[in-house]
């Protein structure tokens, strides 16, 4: 997925707004003046990049006479203390929009290299790896981005985008058969439909009542491959429930065709990173003479 | 800190949106009128609570005839699986809101959680825990709520409300000792000053130049402890960067007065948390005969 | 599909902010205060109602004194004249929603009717009607609704929901074979593709290239029934361009699975429809009496 | 009427994020860079151009670096197939906003058409052509700048510009006599009164009573033509109420100042037009030889 | 003029949470939970109310549970220390509210009043006072409301509202008679001219010229009355510029229909108000005997 | 404080589109294209200027097309008649613009000046000129952003900002004892206390209750005075309530730290200014030719 900077134009003006304030007043006080400056980050640790377009358009918003250059694509892997991305412009707007650029930048690639971290887990199997609605509210479509970034694929995005029928679903009807039963009468035509259960003999009903996708709750390794080989090609398979860095191979070689983890949004780990700023000193064209002229 | 609900419902109602799409086609398909249930929310891990009155905030938008029933107060600790709120009413509002509910619920008491654990590593010494300007763009005055509510303090909002200066300043201001001279004749009277330094000789300098807090960044708590004698009763002492939970004790006994941690709103886990519905069935009043009855 | 009140709150504040302008002065001039009274809402024609949950919550925006009845769900073939609504409350506020509500449920209804009459015209065969983006700017949501209403379904919602590759992706990529051999190695797995053309010849090259839904855009029932017989099963084919009354039985029995009419939303006409307010007079209960009391 | 960019950029930026959704995810697949390309929109049916001015600025939120040529001002009666915009810029972009751009061009436009095809069927008359408050939600403002570049004139924009008692007013009010006597004491002097009346005699009884204008609702010609005879130059005359292209000039001939048509705004058929997208080849240098030399 | 609560409570809101910030905290700090009171308000000086119905909906924006009964209507006189409103529920609520209520009260009241001294010092000539564009940005409905209560009549509302030439115009223009011609061929039939003129001779040209309305600008009582009888019924008269209570009999005398004076809006002194809160004991049934029975 | 454009971006565009309604009429029929103009703005009194930057913004939203130089710096102190900013572009967006520049200019600079003469009249004493929170609704930032322009300081900005225990919080709590008590247990540790005293009675059990800063509301010079040596050094002093021009000077002397003053804000009479437009004809370069050319 591709994100348009007008999508994100509001979301960026409140996050400037709430960190503006009353006004820098450190800044305020200290450079009365417009002060040229360049401005650079790098990350502390080696991640995966997301959310570069993100900084470029914040800084936009800001102040136009700022030039930012981004020296990698989001979605590119980086060591630590590469260079990031090269600003050029008024010292006091960049002092002014580092900490909510940094926010921006950090949860993103946090998210995207936890992403990816999980998606060479499983390399070599046929498993996706996928997020889910576990994010932060008001966020979600950012944070799909930086899944995207760190080779994952993104679940349906809202509850109008796929039908999942999970447990709680099949408590208020009254049992998963009466469910399937009503999903199909009550559903359009062509869509698919995920069914989520916790031990196989759910997923058999769940095969017998329709489910195009079978979403395996919960379960281990050995229950999964139990469960996987019984639904065979007959419907995909997702696992999902208690997935870490340690089992998520086991789950793939398992033989699913996605593993859908909540973790990659909601607690992923920030990425380390540093924006530095130094005055840019204009050129004294008096001493800079070609070597060994004489004058 | 506390919230009033006017202060947060363009917020809700912006993360329901967000998650409801183009309407709940899985509930649509399988309730097509009212059903009259209970949910309730527990966590599937102890931790601290914070974010009740958001959620019963959220389902009072949804739908005005959802009770909901708060069995803690948020900054309680609860245990695993012990039950936090009970809902009745609609089961369909029930699972629309379901998600955005523990979304809040879950990165909210994550927060709380991991700020107890560190104001508790810290217990006996003078240090408090404070938040910092690293949360969540959109989210800050709930972030920081969660942070109050888990035994941290506050430090400042944003950029207008109190003066720290950091290293990006000194170096386009050109110098630690170029930067207080400049603050003191740019500032309003009766404002406290607080100066970022990387070293005992930097703090030196900068309690010469008149700061009224010290932040000492990213330093040893060896370090910490030299330059905390050197400054004494002189100025308040914050220590940051860097800091976990193996070693925020030592930090903290080597004198300082606050210690600012990023990752309470950067990087907290998510705390696991389920919300089950069922159905309440209708009284039969037809077999609920007094006692004693010839049956 | 289905809405919940909280999807469409803004929307109706802005319509109504739009009407009451600098407030409602003949209302005010007439009725200094209080004056109970009971409105109803029935239509001048025939039609399929949609729009009945978007009154009801408009009203309770208004002034929460008023009750809204609705006499069909919205679905419902209604005849001329018959009763749709009935409020009770105060008639100065059944003043000032009147024209707003009526603006929405005549152009919903008018949406839900003209789906309607198409989907009838292709009953018996496998033909389902469906939307387009072709919707009015900001009502999407709601007027997608009143083509579920009126028995059609819903094509993609927006540019990231679904792959559509039209002729001027073609023309811009330098050709159908080109523009199918980047999409493939560009696109996530398990994405369906549609791709329009204008001819069998293209349908062919569309089919080879691996499309999983063909649009045949703007032809004649005849070439679109020679495309159909080609594609046969390996393809699903949809129709769109130029769909009228007079030709979309046609175009259904040719063979196509979708017939696409942007005409839904962006042509309806609207339904007349009335809202009449009379004054309910309080019950004089001193005349009251049943028949033959003697007083 | 003449509306400034600025009263319809946050309409304009609503309804390409209701469009983007999750960004363009066709367009991303094929175009991974940028792409030099022309756009080009052309009706294909004669029409009046509304919605110029909206489109070039639909454009430059877009994307900056997207030029926009206007071959007609708004207003303009242009043939099927005339040239009415030419792009160039980021093809991407023109993928992007096309479909919103046509969205607003076409329903403007033929509401602009409608217009003008019944102020052309009374011309020579004293009859003007005037909108209604019959306008889609959200859109009052562009459907009126419509109906004036069409040629028609603007009623009161909303219930705060001018006085107009209807039906509903007289029946809570409890007669045409009590809601004039009423009217005139609650209203500030200089307010011109309008009231609908449904024949002669109510038409008398409002001229006795004040009114300035005098709103004939759902007459016959000939039954507005007594009436007109009757108020003379007394009052000015409005019509309104079925009136469609068989009997407009039969109304206007009539002898009424103005006819109110809602179908102008709630029922106009969208013109429709395309735009097409081609790539500009950077032109290659090499065989830009001048002439006469030697090949 | 007569506002609906759905016209201000965007803006309530945003007053609310500008005043709200990070919480109440000391209200926070001292009253952990709620705690019954009455509250009262009442002004310190002499004045016109305006703006009760603001208050009341801004606590019922806070909460439902507050009870505002309001002793005067909004246009009364009221005096010195005499009850407006009284307040029934959470203490902790009305502390809250009762800074931004104020806000709205005193402003609204200012205004109100200042307008009634005008129009009291002109009563008995024909002159009505009128408000003009010079309001607080954000604000302009509801100070024109104040206006209206005070006794004062709304000139146009804002640029699309009216004609009005003034001396940009005609310098712009390259003269009075210039602007005249240009304007009667450029507007739409009906609408009235309304023309700012600082002379007689002027006021003569736009007479001839077709104004329908003469604004006299910074002219003397003595200049205005000239001009006045030149102009006689020919057009509506308007005087603006410089008038205060000292010289608006005298222009008011000088024999013109409107005086518009921008100081109502945007230099009114606000009225000094108060707002009192006070515990309300639950009653002690135990000793809530009749007099004199038996114990 | 210093505020940032994108904080007052929206606040300028709903001004805007408050003042432009449904268009500029008059200039429209006036001026059918672009028109070269030069515009400038100047003060009809001696003020202090606050607002520059706001106006500056203003014009960039309509158009960029337009450039503004402002000629003196906010907080300058200029005279009657000298030019404040000087606008290059289209005479039709400086019409359009005028009064909505003005309305933000008028009052900021009424607001800095009164400010001014305040902070004038306490010239030599200790005392400092603050704000309250008696702004208006929407445009605290703002209106407290031209205090400081006129060498006022800011007061807390809202009710998170500092703990201020008023006589309603004591009434409340049953006694200022009781209160300071409570406030002490409830508050974080190193928050300051302000306390709102009437007289030295209550002033002396707030400094033995732990008040830093002492409020004495609406005290006589003689009064304060009192007070004020009674406390000495051991706390900070403010005053506040009926403070006016002619007893700002005693009770500065009285020996208080702090006056604040709510008509700073609530009653500043707004500064008189215009914006004169003229045309720019373009130089015709054919009767430019050097002095003593010979023709």
């Amino acid at each position: 997925m591709m994100i348009h900077p007008v999508q994100i134009q509001e979301l960026l003006k409140e996050a400037l707004n709430e960190d503006l304030g009353w006004g820098d007043i450190t800044t305020q006080a200290l450079f009365p003046g417009f002060i040229s400056a360049k401005g650079t980050i790098f990350p502390k640790e080696a991640c995966v990049l997301a959310g570069g377009f993100v900084v470029k358009e914040l800084f936009s918003i800001l102040d136009r006479g700022i030039t930012v250059t981004l020296h990698h694509e989001d979605g590119a892997r980086v060591k630590k203390g590469e260079l990031l991305m090269t600003f050029h412009g008024d010292g006091r707007t960049l002092l002014k929009g580092e900490r909510v650029a940094l926010n921006f930048l950090q949860r993103l690639s946090g998210i995207a290299t936890l992403t990816s971290t999980f998606v060479k887990s499983v390399e070599g199997t046929k498993a996706k790896i996928l997020d889910t609605r576990k994010t932060t509210p008001g966020l979600r479509l950012l944070e799909r981005y930086a899944v995207y970034q760190g080779g994952g694929q993104n679940h349906r995005f809202h509850l109008g985008d796929a039908v999942l029928i999970k447990d709680n679903h099949i408590t208020l009807k009254g049992g998963l058969k009466e469910t399937l039963n009503a999903i199909r009468t009550g559903l359009k035509p062509f869509s698919l439909i995920e069914v989520e259960v916790k031990d196989k003999k759910e997923a058999m009903i769940a095969l017998e009542g329709g489910a195009d996708i079978i979403l395996l709750d919960n379960m281990t390794p050995g229950k999964i491959k139990e469960a996987a080989s019984l639904i065979g090609n007959r419907a995909l398979i997702e696992a999902s429930g208690g997935v870490n860095l340690d089992n998520v191979r086991a789950i793939a070689e398992a033989g699913v065709d996605y593993i859908s983890i909540g973790a990659l949004t909601h607690s992923a780990r920030a990425i380390d990173m540093s924006m530095d700023i130094e005055p840019v000193r204009p050129v004294d064209r008096s001493i800079q003479r070609p070597e060994g002229t004489n004058r």
